[in-house]
């Protein structure tokens, strides 16, 4: 989890590359050769094969390029051209020094929210937050004081589909991820389709235990002795998106609702603020439902 | 969870009592009263109220009893009539040099079987093992070198209610608490109803997720990144009991379905030992579906 | 942890006993009783003994005290006179209602202070926080925020005793307790008398490993594999006062000295917070260089 | 941790090589070019380097080569030649199916010897257990149930020399790997020698805390309110080798250090079983003092 290689303060610039194919022999080699021929160093590998034999590969790789070399825009095609396409990959090249533009969504509970605002003022995320958007309007102040701009997008009874145009309005190249801090409005299909895998969300729950509203409730009901929280890929079906990251406390007899809330709101924080950062940190690749994490 | 109180080499006999009732005023008053005027020294105390007015009052003591003094059936009709039926209490008082008898039940997985086995041959968990009963010949050898008897009552298809008669002769005074370490069989509502709060089974997932059969498989498929276990009473609902102790660790995308199993054993057979201990240390009261549990 | 308990809403006080003395019978029949006959109701009771004989007794008790019965001083008074005396008792009445009055000192890393002040804000924190000092004038703008007067009290080389005289100037009545919330000084005996068993101090490691400087850069030479957070009181002996609590995170060699200050900042901030609120909670009793803590 | 790599039920062989070097471009392109080359399929690659320009490169990975082509020690020759030569590589490559032998050593607490003989006679230990070596008779039978041999070789004052000439014989070509399983002599600087990086001990505390006798008690002294358990490499400095594992448990007040004891030496087990296995799995490499794991 080294902050270190993202920093690019050489004259060389660092690249991140994520790969999905079906496993084949001369993978590795084939990319590590091309790497090698363009004059990259690789700084971290790690790759995951879900089968010895015909599984699917996936591989993370960060590399230092020489900025002289290429272009991005022609080391790209040229990767598509000479690897990608012969193995038939689901690829991606980024470069950490092109922030990821950030949006967050909120409602009224601030703690998730305020969390990711002072871990990214404090440079422990590397993104751009473009903007907070919120159904409701207080905690504007909270927000303006990062001098983030803040959006009131009041959501009324059957005029979703309104406040959502609104929303894709501001958010337009405003977002490459779009981050649910604690936002209790649920996103249509439609909104959802055009960020898939790009809307991560906080859910207080140990999920798949407790879907939906009220989970602390649930969990004081049914007696459990852990509470827990879960990041996850929104997708439609209500909080069954792939999971990202999940964490528990302890809890006892002695914890009322109200005490599950507030300690269950520090693992939240925790939570999310993780699966933020490894999202923009290109270590998550979503498969069948699940997320392979190269943390 | 100290040991220690367990211990009765002094000329005096600990005592535990377990309390439930409506919350009002002066109940410690009274229970303090009447044990101080039978000499007893108290040597922890631990109390749950769910409200401060109008709640339910749950407490667990464990005192020092001069020998001398009175027979336990005794001391026993003299505080119910003195304290208990004044605060329409329910209540037990024991006496931990009288062992609670316990049965172990277990199908063809020995991992949680042989941790029990293995403890209370240690002397870590305060209790005479009756019997095992199970419904495969394969664990008789491992079982009988702990010089505990070994019952193979095979549970046939379409004959379960005969299988439970027969344990159910074994159990006859043999059985304050069973233990179901891995036992496959779904017990009837029958048998359960006749150990009610009596029958701990561990469940290897952190429930309510994954209720039901192979629930190592069910987390793969949902790609959870914690998992866990559960130690809980047996009542009809399947998985549907009130929660002792559960615990989770942590996976990755590089667990296959066998290293969960594996990586899971380790917490089953933790969380049951926990649990068992505590019952056997009269730590647990049961209300309204969900465990007080004085640890 | 019930926050339930410290509401006082009712024509009720509610009211908080800690006591230690030298164990002995008859010592809850005293305290219940005399509670009981002032009409009050134990709504929470925890007890601890270090030996079933001839050990020391500590015990927490929270009660609700009818307001028109008897100010608190003359309470306290005949406690003192009925209960206390005769068992030669170390012992403390406080009223929630009365909040403790914090002050908190920090240097220059902001983490564990705006912790607190953002629990503090959301009512998280019983307590009154009078004022921030610093040694640093960065953090004024971010304490001013919350309404909470911000000194900058320098401490130049050779000059430390003017320093502090002018801190307990500021402090004189303005402090119960002191959080030392990353001050990185180190405070004279002097000082630290004055405030015996009322300065938590926060450090960033799993005591007693890595005591004084750089515990992030020790604990990554000697490659350990998780690291840890101690919340203590402060007394003349570097980092050895006795501990509050304690956490830690699982690490890697992937980790960087920046990553685990990082990712131990998280963990200081939880261990500072929840040791801070057990205080304000009265739940603390120091004992021989270690704490009990009735959370 | 995929177990799934270990079987070699193929016309394959599973080999894992391990590789540590001065970092410079074109090390994965070599490696991955030559085992291409060589018919091989990279199953799994991990890889680790301490800084970006001018670290140290850590390696491994897990391939199938086909039977057919090689036998070991040519690859080996092979891959010597052609790329570790070339790098100046620390490096070793192993075959998974040639099981490591293992002696494990003990005195007379037998739970952590336990754990590792009943998750190794479950399969979920490769290696082949070769003998048991105590400084006390009391363990013979327990081992000899798994059909491993027990030697008692007492360890008297003044003569560890003649005892570990003694146990060195047995260990002649029996070892790969030893455990001490809380082994409490200390090793002479000369047998340690013998075996640089292949004595994991554990230690019953989370070290650095603790170092030498009676951590349990020690840190019921300190008032820890985590206890730990730490496995390592044995090195001449008394508990101070390059750490592999290490875990802690919350502990309170109410533990004696008889429940220390008892709770701790259920982290001992597990952390052990982890630390070894990930040994038996070529998984650790060890570097200036402390361990790169590739888990």
């Amino acid at each position: 989890m080294s902050s270190t290689d993202t920093t690019d303060s050489s004259p060389q610039r660092t690249a991140r590359l994520l790969v999905r194919c079906s496993d084949k022999p001369g993978i590795v080699a084939t990319i590590s050769n091309f790497l090698y021929n363009h004059g990259a160093n690789i700084t971290a590998l790690d790759q995951h094969s879900t089968d010895p034999t015909g599984g699917t590969f996936f591989m993370r790789l960060e590399f230092q390029l020489p900025h002289a070399e290429l272009p991005p825009s022609v080391f790209d095609r040229s990767f598509k051209r000479a690897v990608a396409d012969r193995y038939d990959m689901d690829w991606r090249i980024s470069y950490p020094a092109d922030l990821k533009k950030v949006a967050l969504l909120v409602s009224k509970y601030d703690h998730a929210l305020l969390e990711l605002l002072w871990r990214w003022s404090r440079d422990e995320l590397p993104a751009e937050v473009t903007c907070v958007i919120s159904n409701h309007p207080d905690l504007r102040e909270s927000v303006e004081r990062f001098d983030v701009p803040y959006h009131h997008v009041p959501v009324e009874k059957g005029r979703k589909a309104e406040a959502e145009a609104k929303m894709l309005e501001i958010l337009k190249e405003q977002a490459d991820l779009i981050v649910l801090a604690r936002y209790m409005q649920i996103l249509t299909g439609d909104f959802v389709e055009r960020y898939t895998n790009r809307i991560i969300n906080i859910h207080h729950s140990f999920l798949p235990a407790f879907v939906g509203a009220g989970p602390y409730r649930q969990a004081a009901t049914r007696g459990v002795k852990r509470i827990g929280a879960t990041a996850h890929y929104v997708t439609e079906e209500l909080d069954g998106g792939p999971i990202i990251e999940q964490d528990v406390i302890r809890v006892t007899h002695r914890d009322s609702v109200r005490d599950l809330k507030e300690r269950g709101g520090s693992i939240e924080r925790d939570v999310l603020a993780r699966a933020v950062k490894w999202h923009l940190e290109d270590r998550i690749i979503v498969h069948q439902g699940t997320t392979v994490v190269f943390a």
